[in-house]
């Protein structure tokens, strides 16, 4: 029997033009190591979708690759990097950021989100403690967005929080690894043009949108780390084929395919969670975007898993689990219907 | 005018015991590197007060340092240490376990204090997880006795934490920055041989406790990490005089020293205490050790502030700020009766 | 005009049958973190093709960041790698091995190669070092295969350096970045089979030898560090669709794939050097695999560099610059007479 | 019987003026972490013996910590530093250096110096080289004074390392372990002002000059590394008790006492050098300082150890050793008579 697939937003290889372009492109001799001209046109590409001619785009492999490096690379040594309790390079990045020797400093959250109270309050109790130099440093904010349970920040909290690290000197960084799902939001007032305007760094993921792998960072404000290139090879993260990377962020930014295919994820989740309100399942949360949380019953858990293949998220109590359901830009309407017969 | 000195207990420089050997010994010809025959004493005469002779000893410069080292020699690197959130490894050491690679896992604390159905449960839910692959692996537990509050551990509440590293096998470790005066306090039912029994390391302050410098490690499960004093060496720790530390152990734990010299530090701190209580002043815990944590009204500790010296902890309310007064080996019961006379 | 490329084994995309699988494969929806079917076959099509069913197969993404894990993994603490001066690790990987805290200990090298009576030399004169508990342990040795230089071991020499590692209970580790042309040279005796018994770890390359990206890690003693998994993702080299080398290394090891495309590249270079003796040039050292070096006048490389590609090497004198031409599976022989009719 | 002790020039405690001061200011209650009025003066008075009234000065407690701070706190990530192949960061510190996450780059070296044309190649080299990108940039330049050796620069030498460093935009460190013996050394023409002018940043060593432990690490041209403190508590290396170091230099810079006993090891050097050279011993090479480098016949070598202490350099040939005998500040004339009726 075939599963229905809701596990999560990477389970394909890559969108059909993607796969395209790099079957295209295969043949052709091209430098290594990121100098070939699909990167740069990738880049170019990039700038001009973020409204940021300046911007410096250079493209990685994984999310959690990218997190440890611009953390690493743009934090000074006594300095950790604020995140929320929730946030992915707390939890499920294997201590990627300790990794490089920086501490992750926990913030409290609501829905995945830090609030700008919480941060103001972080920040300024910090500077005011005289034992601050026997510290961590908080030396950057990093913000997910969507976040891990799906939601997202609107253009005044970004705003906000942008506000916030500019009075204290430290970079906002946003974790873009479901950039593609936010945008495609149906009520988000936030484009790529107010990612690049707020936060200082932010990257747009590949990997859970579109591409069999890749990430694209985006310095916006004349901040990229000195020797940035050398720093990633010493980090093993520099592709020898670099094309790899670069034809297919050049295929994602050509024709806007990038904001188009974030599209089928959010009309699948929209078409998903309308089933669950109909037939009265409880949602742990309210999220906008691809990724649906449901308290399931742990007898109804059990009978889905049968058939369908989602995901564990957490005990609720001794009868109750949370449980996600993921859609993407892969997901076909008439799998969500099976679905919806099941539930 | 001279101020009355309650900052902390490393305010003066050595007890004079273990001064005079330092000076006693000052011209004789020794080799380095801890090869030589008082390093060799100290060793030994811990080993007997431990009552663990295949305990293995080093001597090591600072808390911190030996913190970093313990920690970082122990783990392996996919894991992280435990530690209360109020732990001094996770607030005030500046981030130097991360900077090994390593990350600090909080645990929630009780007067500072880690217990064994929070440390249980946080174990079992880990392993429990599908997705702990992708999670930092919790690889020992990090106790602070006394804690930085001043509390202590009851022997059946560090035989219960034993109990649960036992069976999840990772270690129990000991921060003994202060462990002279736990050792001395009045109704305390641990020892130093208890100690020894229940962690798999832990470590001996000597700053703290009437040393110029100097903490002495002890593994007491033939657990000492591989090619250990190189590694000490590698992470800039390793004294070529190492002398200092040697004859200052060996006078510390000749004649019992150092659990003589504790009681100075509790008494001292019982006398203080009882005027505080009798003063009707608000203690903000309960704790038998050399640290006192007193609630005072802003305007009364600004007074006080011109006459003594003591610590800031935490601003309680707009009010009132949680101040610490701290005893020592050192400290003059004539002090205390001064200072009773200003509260 | 279109260049002719012979700058390096890694210009074009992947192998027409790699692809293939990778177009086919593209839709089926599979599991992540290299939990798939496809990377299951080629983890057993690898020890097959190995000789070693107990072997325990990883595969990353490139080979600074497969050196970097192997030998940061593998390594105690206090330890570094020996390699020769010449090795990648040491020159070209931007100090990726000391990014992770550990030394590369340079070996003298002769023609790229690490010979057993220096390697011998060097252990038996650190272990009688009286002050060798200050210095860095050597802990493994790293061999390329073929070398830097496109030289190749013996048999004789493997076994000789694997017997050595041995005798001092470190590992024998080799860098198999272009193995495929070592296995395909003409008069090498060294099989898959022979790498798989003389070395305690080795990586098979895909990157340069018909692959997008992709290095399959081979632990062949049981030997795999604990919780391998944990530390490739704390280490950011974890992909989330690991399918993306899973498929690739199920097509390179079907049907004999990987040892059949190297030969493409020993018959065009063997055609290329064949052209350059008759030609008269100057051979820099006699290479058996898939790089060439050559001492070219300077204006002879000037002329050239207007219609070939190729690496500058070194600066062999004021007048004499010595370059490399490479070929690879996707060389044509038709490039190799072009290039001829130039020389 | 009483051994001759020639082993190293920390065998003894420290200076008896020093000491005085430690035991005078045992029971003064001073602020930790380096913020006391003894630090105050220390600093001060480096400052002022060093002709640099805006050096910035720091205390730390040995010489590998300090060459491990200083070198990871000045280097970019991206960066290594340079030594002689003989300079003790690369040889005698486990790795220290390394284990911080950067290459040491070995320069070639006569008799522990590195000369200014190898330094000014290796650089030019470096730099056009086209692959540099993916190779660890030389970010700093480490020379010794004394070497390892005993040898010393000139004020040319200096003045040439400098002004290429200069031109490079890298800074050059002198680890100046054993300063106060070059500073005493009878025909150097380096002053302790010429080194705070030719390097940007180095220290005064004390644990071999007649201090029980600490280095003065002096900044010379506004280039200390942000949050300096911050990042040794990191490194696990400020001490509590600051005043243990502050005490001990502001003896040392008191009444120009570090360059009074710096004589002591020069004239007791200088007439253990007489002594061999009368009696036609073979010297490996010429030292102007306090280690005396001596060729011996392994017999005598094994009849001499059994009456004094001195060190293994290094094998010569199978029938000779290389051996060193040290001098002091703490060496007494009638030890070298003694010896000298030994040889």
């Amino acid at each position: 029997m075939v599963m229905l697939y809701f596990e999560n937003d990477y389970s394909e290889g890559a969108h059909g033009s993607v796969l395209k372009r790099l079957i295209e492109t295969n043949m052709e001799q091209l430098p290594g190591y990121g100098t070939d001209s699909y990167t740069d046109a990738a880049r170019e590409k990039i700038r001009t979708a973020c409204g940021c001619p300046d911007a410096d785009v250079y493209l990685l492999t994984g999310g959690t690759q990218t997190n440890q490096i611009v953390i690493s690379t743009m934090l000074d040594e006594h300095e950790g990097v604020l995140a929320a309790q929730t946030g992915h390079i707390g939890t499920h990045e294997a201590g990627a950021v300790e990794y490089t020797g920086h501490k992750v400093l926990p913030l409290p959250q609501e829905d995945g989100k830090i609030c700008a109270d919480a941060l103001e309050g972080y920040l300024r109790t910090f500077f005011s403690d005289d034992n601050h130099e026997h510290m961590v440093y908080p030396g950057m904010v990093y913000i997910s967005h969507p976040t891990e349970y799906g939601t997202l920040y609107s253009k005044g909290e970004l705003a906000e929080l942008s506000d916030i690290c500019g009075q204290y000197n430290i970079p906002l960084y946003m974790d873009g690894a479901r950039l593609g799902y936010a945008l495609a939001a149906e009520k988000t007032d936030v484009t790529l043009k107010d990612a690049a305007e707020y936060c200082d760094v932010f990257y747009i993921g590949g990997t859970k949108v579109g591409a069999l792998c890749g990430e694209a960072v985006v310095f916006t404000k004349e901040n990229t780390p000195r020797h940035f290139v050398t720093k990633v090879k010493q980090r093993g993260a520099l592709l020898a084929k670099g094309r790899l990377t670069g034809v297919q962020f050049d295929a994602l930014f050509t024709d806007d395919l990038y904001l188009k295919i974030g599209r089928n994820a959010i009309e699948t989740a929209d078409a998903l969670k309308k089933v669950f309100r109909e037939k009265g399942y409880e949602f742990y949360l309210d999220s906008p975007t691809n990724q649906i949380f449901i308290v399931l019953d742990n007898d109804q858990m059990e009978r889905l898993k049968k058939e369908v293949v989602f995901s564990f998220w957490e005990k609720k109590d001794d009868r109750h689990t949370v449980v996600r359901f993921a859609t993407s830009w892969a997901t076909k309407m008439e799998d969500v219907e099976k679905l919806a017969e099941l539930l």
